[in-house]
């Protein structure tokens, strides 16, 4: 039988899916009709999932599989209309993206930067050496993994946090709400690359942020829901932390009025940081679609119980 | 016999080296005399030097070897009068600071960092990824190779340029002028780490600039005489190159009135990319005393011909 792929984003999104997804799926082997249109989703037997498209996953009765685009899947976990497998996007060239990125802005904090651009006078500062930086990362899957391996590296003094204990060589592992504790009174620079659940909502909050070292650093290419944005500003005034370089925000486009963008000691980018790339992610969706047509587990398969 | 250790640095500098240079000497199980006074040159066995001091070496008679502090020694190398071998810093703490320097600049312009900084518009820009961004570093000694092989493992496409043929993992490894224009030409990013010699000088002037793809980024942590200035600033002018970040000038520090502090695509860092560090150098210092003493060759001699 010849599997029919709803792709469910609109039609800027299929100009660029399009050729990637049809020629990854031939590589596969997998002769399947694949459409951004949906004339009858009981037909359906693969969703190629944006966010912020279908909401209602009851049609779907036949589908196998939702095969969401992006890492992280927030929007679609507390859905109860979702019964199907869903499985989120995992990629090489997303990780390579985000190791880019943080160390990039780890690096550019690390060696203050900022402060040279534009500069109009001779001031020597030196900045000390990465081994002698103190840098934690919140989570420590595909991508915090990825991005404490890429900074520990680079010699800097890395200490990552997941929800279950973790052993990475080079870094200090540390789990649980002790190991929260641990894991920032010792960020210099802090990364956040938690999904967005229940538990990780927040996180940084007036009690955490007292927690990390003054003049402190906060990097969030995460999730914009992981900050209790009024008590990060307000640790930014009165100069507890020294800066935050945000690229996930709780209203994306961040909106014109919002504070972040005038604010001295914010850098705003916007949504960058880790690119789902049509070619490659086209060849993930493929790959998982061949094992699901063989019978074979999922890959990525998202834990709804856990949130991510 | 006790050695006697003409320290040539000025009082400050003496305040920074004098405990880490007993330290180490000690550490070697060196007995040796340690002063920044020289009331006798001819009783002087090594000079541990900094440029701008010591300009004459005829009266260091018996002086068996001149030990730079800095990694670069063109103030030195020309200087008729010095007889006595000569060795240069090589340091891992000064390699370090130089891989985080190159790399964050690198990773900086790659990522289009300046854009966003300040940035108050929501406009998405996303960068290549590493594996399609070119880099060139001109020079693989002990600088080069370790910044290139750090760039490579970041996955930048990373081709470099030495005197001599040269094989480093990972790098493509050019040599000879027809290996230069290769390497210009291919250059998205142009990384000098050459030593100053009377062959490097001026190695970047309207010739070679032109030969930089369009929009190319300079970075210059070598030395300010690599590059002929007003060729430099007429390619930042006219559009063909995108930026220069230097940290070598031909004057030090760069004066007040320079150009360079006024041009919007010129960014100024104040020579700190690898810091020579007192407690490190003084080890590398101390282990080549060691071996001299040992009568074992110095490490890190300095070729007078080739003038690095
Ligand atoms: N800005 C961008 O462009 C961009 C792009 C892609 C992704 N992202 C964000 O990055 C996030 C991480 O992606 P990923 O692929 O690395 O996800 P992942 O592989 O699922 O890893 C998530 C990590 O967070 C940890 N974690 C989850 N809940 C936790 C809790 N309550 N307490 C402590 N640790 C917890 C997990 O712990 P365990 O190891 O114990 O499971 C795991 O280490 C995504 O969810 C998304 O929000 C952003
Ligand atoms: N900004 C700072 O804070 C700072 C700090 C330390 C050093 N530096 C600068 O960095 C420079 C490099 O240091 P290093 O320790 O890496 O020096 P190094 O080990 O002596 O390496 C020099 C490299 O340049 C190459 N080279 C020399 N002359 C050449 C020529 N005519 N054509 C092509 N290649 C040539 C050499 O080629 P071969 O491999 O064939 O010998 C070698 O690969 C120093 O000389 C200094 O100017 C700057």
């Amino acid at each position: 039988m010849t599997p029919n792929v709803f792709f469910t984003g609109g039609p800027e999104d299929w100009a660029r899916y399009e050729t990637p997804l049809r020629d990854a799926l031939a590589a596969e082997g997998i002769a399947a009709r694949v459409s951004p249109d949906c004339p009858d989703p009981a037909a359906v037997d693969y969703l190629v999932f944006l966010p912020g498209t279908v909401s209602d996953f009851t049609p779907f009765t036949r589908a196998r599989a939702v095969l969401s685009l992006w890492a992280g899947v927030e929007t679609i976990t507390g859905n109860p209309t979702l019964t199907q497998p869903l499985a989120r996007m995992v990629d090489d060239s997303l990780t390579e993206g985000m190791v880019e990125y943080v160390t990039g802005h780890v690096l550019r904090h690390h060696l203050g930067i900022d402060g040279f651009i534009g500069a109009t006078r001779w001031e020597k500062a030196v900045p000390p050496l990465a081994r002698d930086r103190r840098v934690t990362v919140l989570g420590l899957g595909e991508l915090g993994s990825a991005c404490a391996t890429a900074l520990a590296a680079l010699r800097f003094d890395v200490a990552g946090w997941s929800r279950r204990p973790r052993r990475i060589a080079g870094i200090t592992c540390l789990s649980g709400q002790e190991g929260l504790q641990q894991a920032l009174e010792r960020a210099e620079i802090l990364v956040l690359l938690l999904p967005r659940t229940p538990e990780t909502e927040d996180i940084l909050n007036p009690q955490s942020i007292a927690a990390l070292p003054p003049g402190a650093v906060v990097i969030n290419p995460g999730r914009g829901a992981l900050i209790d944005e009024a008590a990060l500003l307000a640790a930014l005034d009165d100069g507890h932390l020294g800066h935050a370089t945000l690229d996930t925000f709780r209203t994306e486009p961040l909106p014109a009025d919002h504070p972040f963008w005038q604010h001295p000691r914010v850098t705003v980018t916007p949504h960058i940081a880790a690119e789902t790339r049509p070619e490659t992610a086209s060849r993930v969706i493929a790959a998982n679609i061949r094992r699901a047509e063989a019978g074979a587990p999922l890959l990525y398969r998202v834990d709804r119980a856990a949130g991510y």
